[in-house]
């Protein structure tokens, strides 16, 4: 189902530049006249705004952990349907601004869930659609919300321990460990043109072995 | 985690009466001094009332059949979480209008799904409770389609063709006869007076036993 085109996703904890890399990236492939399609997860759809205001509101105290597991993988399931697989499908460059791992690192193991049960939920939900390539932007958590605290009110998952985050950057340096020729993993501290620039290396060689 | 109370579901296509048997059996129990709870899926609880919002507008003709079995699966696990689980753990009879065979014959056999899928996720939202009894008011989906119809404008499950609702219906028939001893399978079309008394008497036997 993955179609013609190349899928490409950033993940990574708070305030790793996730955002900033994703823009970087849309602007160097647009300059070399590659069409490219930019979204993210939670919310690129309307029905995943509505979930990423229920999941991120810091009043919703009460809801369950499985019930975020499973509200995540319906915004999951529409956003491949109605904005991945289309663009792929069509050609397109899709990077987007998390997916599948960010489940499995602030669910599974933030969350103490079992990571094997989150990934077959993920697998469902997406058809089994995995990125051709996953940029992590790895660095220490204190780091990553420093950054993320001066910029905006805390949200609900940056309200968490200094601890839950380094179990969720425990868990996405490991699937990246175990998969190293679909990951291209960088330190997130360095200068953002310096990364910029590994992140461009890094997908003009993907889209060079396409041709 | 069940607790020491009784979980009870009520079963069954559009029309079947499932609403009003369950207020008839919440008004025998408390003539009994037996404290319940009633409830149902989808929207018990505020999460719930989104989900449902969302996945019965006849609008949301773009929402893929996966994220709607996943945000059925979100709204039973908080159900579950908020509502089910503390009323059981407190020793209530919890009645509860819909449970997972409504998602087994709708997402699963409706729009072709793998139900052992279905029941899986569900499986993990509920983290496996079962109800002690269902109740499927078992009925011919035009009967149920005609009263539903009368009723109200039309909902998006509603709109869907006879086809869908009998193969709705086979599911749930097969659903109670892979398991008699705990179904009771009753025919919706009798008087509702009928209906309610043999409610009582499968019930009354339930909690006889408990005792």
């Amino acid at each position: 189902m993955a179609g013609p085109g190349v899928f490409i996703a950033f993940e990574g904890g708070e305030g790793a530049g996730k955002s900033t890399q994703v823009g970087r990236l849309e602007a160097w492939l647009t300059g070399r006249g590659v069409p490219v399609r930019t979204t993210r997860e939670p919310g690129a759809t309307d029905l995943g705004g509505t979930v990423r205001s229920i999941v991120l509101d810091p009043a919703n105290t009460g809801l369950s952990a499985r019930a975020e597991a499973l509200l995540y993988a319906a915004d999951r399931a529409q956003h491949v349907h109605e904005v991945v697989a289309p663009a792929l499908a069509a050609g397109q460059v899709v990077v987007t601004d998390r997916y599948v791992d960010s489940s499995l690192a602030y669910q599974g193991a933030g969350r103490s869930f079992d990571l094997a049960e989150i990934a077959s939920i993920s697998r469902w939900a997406t058809e089994g659609l995995v990125p051709d390539l996953t940029v992590l932007l790895d660095l220490p958590p204190e780091t990553g919300l420093a950054r993320a605290r001066g910029r905006a009110a805390a949200d609900r998952l940056e309200g968490e321990s200094v601890q839950f985050h380094q179990r969720v950057r425990d868990t996405f340096r490991a699937l990246a460990a175990a998969e190293p020729d679909r990951y291209l993993v960088l330190d997130a501290t360095a200068d953002p043109d310096a990364l910029a620039g590994a992140v461009a290396a890094g997908v003009g060689a993907l889209l060079g072995e396409r041709r």
